[in-house]
This record gives structure tokens, sequence and C-alpha cells, in this order.
């Protein structure tokens, strides 16, 4: 196939597609043989600070399976170093932040994010990466939204129950909002600098937020992802939204304006279209459902497939990202089943 | 106060009362001094199966604040000794099983519950609270519900994804359901022997229920606890099902059949009593509220109040349990503005 497939963002705008688009979240990673091969000689910040690193982990995937779109290879904490933020990832707990933000002279310390100075790096990657994929799949851009990252930068580390980030949030107003702000300001740039460089959709995590109530939600979320889908509208690019365990937070979400609305196993998408009504949606297979089986891959891939119903505006993806212990054929299984081959 | 108070139990009966009942999930526990002294002579198991220290920790907190309610000192793990499941619990890590139930000859050397044989020291402590709070306040038992259980017992210990729990689920449907149809009868004799033993109301905790998406907890969780609260049925005290995240699962929990609908701080009250009607709810602070200043407390908890609205059948309580950190003035704050002092 030499001719350039839109499928996926067809999908994004809610037009009719040949069939129903799918990628993955984290479709480069620890459950392809050949990434493991490359984390044996690499960690992963050079990885993703190489730009002829980056483009070859992206492009592994597609080597192997029918993808209908390249996401760029990264890490959401990349631009945190512009703003100022020291970081290191540690194998098996995440991110581990230098001095994590307590309080308003740590949020008064940093820098809005300048991403040509700050992350060349991303944007080399992403036009590398553009000319190649020319005749094959869209390009993914993508960044962490304001609170899933603020709440790497206040708890210093992953953390469950995000007490600290809530503390910061319910006591000291002033510097979460003045925190969320430069988050937005610097998501926003990051975002629209990968556009320029050729991603031609972006999508932003907000992995964690499922943990608010919906009313915090409003108050402290809200204003700043709709700052950065706001600044998108111009560069006229789908946008993709999304969180988990988002199900009474979805209305709000949409409020926000991206373009399509990623959603995990939790809400059914039948569910998600009754209530968001004309947007696309993303998801939403259990991403353990990719750890049994091809025959139980099957089953509940045509489940969703059912629950879609065909409807425009669907683009097939996991609830959450692809886990390493992921067997390949059932990746590949997956695949052809939403194609229908 | 020498008479009895029964405010709780009203608003599991959707009866009238005369200010909004609260109690505390984990309301004995770490937060409080006079419980980490037991603690340093004592481990957690061996409080639990001591009838006299678990009737101790019971009455802790009831000697210091004004609840509505007394919740029996014990742990989810208890009774699955009786089952013929070795564990430990480790400080830090929780529950850590010794052989995981992995495959169907696992679940067949399982035996059900004899809470006589069993658990003799629940059903002692049981009724030595029920002589001590006779004028005082209600007394509730409680148990783990079968999926929270299952998916330890298939973990091994607490995990986040779930992926060994929903593995076996999808992939060994006989396995799992014998293992489930084993932890409903054994969970329904430890709660009617509860009940027998004094309980005025008992609790089933699904804390991690959440995990699943709607269609498979229909399949594979919801006739475990509908069987549980069949067989409590002819006990007629209340019943309360309490899990977290489950916003999508509420409709279905309720068909479960338990009186009182307990539900974390992600849906608000007046969202769920559109969506369940005649039912009671139980909740739903965010317990990291708990961790901030009397005022913030304050505020958080009138709105609660605001959108429960009068109406008959709430119960205050957190969304989750008591952190270990919680300062004791917050939780006195939180009574007496839920109280109306």
């Amino acid at each position: 196939m030499n001719s350039f497939n839109d499928r996926f963002l067809r999908a994004c705008r809610r037009e009719a597609v040949d069939r129903t688009p799918i990628w993955l979240m984290r479709q480069a990673g620890r459950y392809m043989p050949e990434y493991r091969a490359l984390r044996e000689k690499w960690d992963l910040l050079t990885m993703c600070r190489t730009p002829e690193l980056a483009v070859e982990v992206t492009l592994q995937p597609l080597a192997r399976f029918d993808l209908d779109a390249a996401i760029l290879f990264s890490d959401i904490m990349i631009p945190l170093r512009g703003m100022g933020i020291e970081f290191e990832i540690r194998e098996n707990v995440g991110p581990v932040i230098a001095e994590p933000v307590r309080e308003e002279r740590d949020v008064e310390r940093l820098r809005v994010v300048n991403p040509e100075q700050d992350v060349p790096f991303v944007l080399d990657a992403l036009k590398m990466l553009r000319r190649e994929l020319e005749t094959r799949v869209p390009l993914i851009g993508f960044a962490g939204a304001p609170f899933t990252l603020a709440s790497y930068l206040i708890e210093g580390q992953g953390a469950r129950e995000l007490v600290r980030t809530k503390q910061l949030m319910y006591t000291n107003p002033a510097a979460w909002h003045a925190l969320m702000n430069k988050l937005a300001d610097s998501i926003a740039a990051y975002l629209c600098a990968q556009v320029g460089a050729g991603a031609q959709a972006v999508q932003l995590f907000d992995s964690w937020v499922g943990a608010l109530a919906p009313r915090d939600y409003h108050q402290f979320v809200l204003p700043y992802t709709q700052k950065i889908f706001d600044a998108l509208k111009v560069t006229d690019v789908p946008t993709i939204h999304f969180g988990t365990g988002t199900a009474m937070l979805l209305e709000m979400m949409n409020e926000a304006g991206a373009s399509v609305m990623g959603i995990d196993w939790r809400v059914p998408l039948s569910n998600a279209w009754a209530r968001l009504g004309d947007v696309a949606l993303q998801g939403n297979l259990d991403p353990v459902v990719l750890l049994t089986t091809p025959q139980v891959v099957e089953t509940h891939a045509r489940r969703i497939l059912h629950d879609a119903h065909g409807r425009r505006g669907h683009i097939f993806n996991l609830g959450h990202g692809v886990l390493p212990n992921t067997p390949l054929e059932n990746v590949e299984r997956l695949i052809q089943v939403v194609h229908g081959d």
C-alpha cells in the first residue's frame, strides 16, 4: 500500500471510513522484542532526546502491524526540563522529581516552555517522521495534561491517592492556579510546536484526572485543558482528550473542546455517545484483554465494534497503554478483527 | 446521652432523623494515638483475633468523637483462613497470600467458611460490643466482597492493574465462577453469623470492583453479591454495598439488593439518587479533604449536605477509609458540621 492511509484522520473528523481505524497507546513499547533490544543499549530519556532513536522506535510497531497511525515515541515528562524541573525516570518506579513543587515560590521559579529552544529534538523527530510517513499513515503528537503533570511535580513520584496534589489544590489555590497556568501555557506551546513540526493530530493525556470529584475538576482543571484546546484551534488538526476513570467527568472534559474524546473500558461507547453527542470517540478495550488469548481478544473487540454500531467517528484503541507482557499475536489478532480481515 | 442513638439505623431505612448520622470507614485506625499505642504492642492479626483487643479498638473512636455508629475492628482477610488460605499482613504492603489461587485445583481445595468454628473470636467480639453499646450506638459488621477478596487471592498481594485477576476471569471462567461461588457462600455465612452475634447492620466492601467494565461486572460479579444480599434478607438488618470508582456500575450494584449504597467522591449524591431512586446513600467526602484544615473540611462537608438536600436516607461517611495522617481536629470538625453543632 503506497497511498496515504487517512482513515484515522477521517474518523477524527467523523467522516465515513472503509474500516474502523486502530492505533494503540504505547504501541511502541516493552512488549516488542525490537524495542527491548534498543532499551538494552539506551535509557528511556536518551531515546526520547535522540531524534534518530525516537524515530526508530516510533516506526517499530508500524513495521510489524497494520496500524492506522503512528504516535511519536516520547514521555510526558520530556517538556518539563524546559520549565526548570529536574527529574529522572527510574525503572519500575517512573518519574522521580528532584525538587517537588510544594508552595508558591516553587511555582514562581518555573518557566514557560519554549519548544524550539527546550525540546528541539522532539521537533526534529517529528519532522523526520513526517517525511518517513508521508505515503503511509498520519503522525500523532502528544503531551501530558496539566493535572497529570502537576500530580507528578507535586507528589515527586507516582502516588496512588494523590494526597499532596489534592492538599495543595484545597489549601493553597493560589499556588495551584499559578502552577496550572504555567503548565497550560507550556503544553499549549509544546503541542502547537509539534503541529508546526508535522504532527497531524495531538493527544492530551490526563491519565490520573479520574481521582477528582466532578466539582473539583470543574474548578481546578477544566479552565486549563480548555486553554490548551483553544490554543490548538488555530492549527486545525484533530485533538484527542484522554483520561482514565473519567466516567463522571466526560461531559466537562468534552467542554474543553477536543475533537475526539478518549475513554477507558469502564464507560461503554454507546453510553459516552448518548451523553456527549456529536464528538468522535477513541477506545476502549481493557489492555488486560490483550494478555489473554486471540479468541478472547476477538470476542471483546467484536463487542466494542458492536457497541460502536458503525457510527462515524470511532477510533479503536485500548482504554490505557499496552501492558509490557502483551503477546504480539494478540495485538495482531486485535488489528485483524477491527479491520474486519 | 444514655439513650440509644438510632439515627444511623433510621437513615438506613430512609426514616426521618433529627440530624444526618455520620460514621467513618476505618474510624479506628492509625490516625489515633491510642490506636498506634496498641499497635506498638500487638500486630494487626493478633488484634483482630483477640476479642478483648478488637473490642477495645472498636470503642476507641467512640470515646473521642460523637459518631453515630461503631464498626467492628477487623480486616477483610480474616475469614479467609477458614477457607484454607494462609496469609500474612505486611507493613506498608498489605495482605500477602502464601499460595495464590491460579487454577481450578487451587479453588477445589478451598472450603466454605464455618463461622462458629473458623472465626469464633469475631463473633465473641461482636457479642461483647453489642452489650457495651446497648445504650449508645448501633454496631456494624462487615466483610470483603467476593471480587475484592478474589483479587487478593489471585494476585497474591495488592496490585494496581489486577492483571492476573482479569486473566483468570477471561480465560478460565469455570475456575472464576467456582471461586466466586465459594467466596459468596463463605461471606454470606460469615455476615449472617455476625448478625446472629449482634451486628445491627453489615457492610460489604467491594473496594476494587471499579476496575471492571460494566459488562464484566454483570457477568462475573453481580450474581455473587446478589447471593450474599439475598442470604442476608432473612436477618432483616440494613445492608450497605460499598465500592470505589463505581460510577458506571451503580445501577447494577444496586440490583444486588443492599438497602444502602456506599459511593465515593467521584459521584455526586444527587446524581446517584437521580439514577438509583429509592435507596439510602452513604458517603461521600474525599478522605484527602480530612488532610487539610478545619475550614476546608467545613466547606466540603457543607457542599455534600447541600447536595443531599435533606433527603431521607443519607448517612454521611468518607468515600474510602480515613488516611493514616489525618489530624484529629479535622475529624472533630467534620462531625460537628454534619451534626449541625
